[in-house]
């Protein structure tokens, strides 16, 4: 796989890779699902008998994956967690499997660590779907059913395109789980409207997010809330911003945030809240913006309805989507915002320092 | 519930609250283990014909249940997760249960979003399993089985006894599980000196433990970082130095840090590795306190084996016990440090910034 630490882009020249990237979602977006939902009869055979999904991944892909462990357990009514590889990798504990689809998820499908944990689980008697970008990588050959997106290249370091397509590949394996489970109702209309929703968040006004990364330039200390389908957004947000920037920036649920993190809000911080579009989430992420702002914090907002943005310092709209398909175009405005961001900073968006495209782990 | 912002300690009074409730950490845990030993036979009634775990929990309790999740699928073999409550809360979803085991996790038994996770878990099929230190909660009314754990009043905010007291009572809960499951060999043996193991992380050195205090005082980014059976122990010391001592602190497993977080690791930021005395995490985390020694970050280390220590800036000793075992006192000399650290900030260990003991969430 690429590896763009060796030809960077000098920073301030006149288009990045990782703007070109963030820019091809809407095509990369709709190739995936061309592809994909023709491909919900054969998720559906993988998984006949299984009652579990167990999500393996790591980094920008663990992101994608909390994200389908929401949708699977809200739109097809399944268990779901997420794997802890060291069970597997270090530990090969022995483990009643039976019942469950394990679905790995590695852009590259190259990552040891992803692909041992599949043979893993296919060993404790799991049903496997690969979710990767890398038709012929060792992990789609290991899988039962291999879901290739259709990002195609690519080679910023930073995720864009690749996790917003997994996170659709996701979207389609749980509809087709859902489907299988005799949930009424496919999310089929919606996904014919995904480009149109990722092309409507590239118009995000530039005057906003030029406004929005000033502010994240200015401070030291960032902090992502959102809950329940957009968290994995909302974690996608944090690691952008800090792999990209080289700043410490956490995720974390409001609840966990009232658990003790809480105490640390203050004006050397700034918040980013992220929002899916409705819901049961967004009235106490809409209070958080104002506990937070009393905490003399600023708030940024990505995505909620007009009350949520209202409460915020600076705020963007998400897209014209259903809570459940949000998360698939969600965080567009996030990668922008830090794309700039990082031209602020005098970085280089598409070679952070340190990061390799493949990140090897056992 | 206590609620100590009412009567701070002053800082620099002869001995905080919070201290004096670290030290009671060997009685407590003998008093623990003494009580819920006897219940592993109701423990096994409770979870008959069940296969899975789900553990519910936040903050302190939440990174106890971590714990529970490794020594569930390493020493039970069965397979287990993290519960989103607000799957639970807020979007009150229809899951399939009827295989699992719910243990809910909170030291007051009144957080209202533990208990209604657990009396949805209830609706969805699941056998519950409270552990609280409050005998007359809802959530002890509430379950299937209550497990109390015998931390005696706790009354500084930050939790200690009740912590430890959590682990150990998830250590005997898995322990009656993997009987049950016909594993061979329990951990009585070690159960009986878990008291004395307690004893000996109080006698960490006074001299190395003021040296990692004055280290943390002078740094404004802390990050904690460790993994498998260990990897809760590593959040709780992130949340335990966070909540305290009003810094962002994260904790990571090392393969999330290579996966992106490593980028930010410099001199400007303390690096705090937690490992356990043995296992197969152990040689990388020694290789990781190489890594990070070279990008210039200081690293304490706490636990592990010599070479680890070696390979640390400072270290400090965990128990002399087995890795399964180890996490029930391996977290002593990082609370030991932590409020230490408070004074040399000039802050109250007993009762820091906006936190209270009992926290409400959705």
């Amino acid at each position: 796989m690429p590896n763009n630490q060796d030809s960077p882009a000098s920073p301030g020249a006149a288009q990045t890779l990782m703007a070109s990237e963030i820019a091809e979602q809407p095509a990369a977006l709709e190739a995936t699902l061309a592809a994909l939902l023709p491909l919900r009869s054969r998720v559906a055979q993988v998984a006949a008998g299984r009652r579990r999904l167990l999500l393996v991944a790591r980094g920008s892909s663990d992101n994608a994956a909390i994200y389908g462990r929401y949708l699977a357990e809200l739109h097809a009514g399944m268990a779901a967690s997420l794997a802890a590889p060291s069970v597997a990798t270090l530990y090969d504990a022995r483990i009643d499997l039976s019942d469950t689809v394990a679905i790995c998820v590695s852009q590259s499908g190259s990552t040891a660590e992803i692909v041992d944990t599949l043979e893993w689980s296919k060993r404790c008697g799991a049903a496997t779907i690969a979710i990767t970008n890398a038709e012929a990588s060792p992990l789609a050959e290991a899988a039962d059913l291999a879901l290739i997106t259709r990002a195609g290249v690519e080679r910023a370091v930073p995720a864009t395109k690749t996790y917003t397509t997994q996170v659709a590949a996701l979207a389609v394996t749980v509809d087709a789980l859902a489907a299988a489970q005799g949930r009424a109702g496919t999310l089929d209309a919606e996904f014919a409207r995904i480009g149109e929703q990722a092309a409507a968040m590239l118009e995000t006004p530039a005057e906003v997010l030029d406004a929005m990364a000033g502010a994240l330039a200015e401070v030291d200390e960032v902090l992502t809330s959102g809950r329940g389908l957009a968290f994995g957004t909302t974690l996608e947000t944090a690691l952008k911003l800090e792999e990209t920037c080289l700043r410490p920036v956490r995720g974390l649920s409001y609840a966990d945030l009232k658990h003790g993190p809480i105490a640390i809000v203050d004006h050397e911080l700034l918040t980013v809240l992220v929002a899916g579009p409705s819901g049961p989430t967004l009235p106490g992420l809409t209070e958080l913006a104002g506990t937070v702002r009393e905490k003399h914090s600023m708030v940024l907002g990505i995505g909620g309805d007009d009350r949520f943005r209202a409460a915020c310092d600076l705020a963007v709209p998400g897209p014209d989507a259903s809570e459940m398909l949000a998360p698939l175009t969600l965080v567009i405005p996030a990668q922008l915002t830090v794309e700039r961001l990082a031209h602020k900073l005098g970085l280089d968006p598409d070679a952070p320092r340190g990061l390799r495209k493949v990140t090897q782990t056992d």
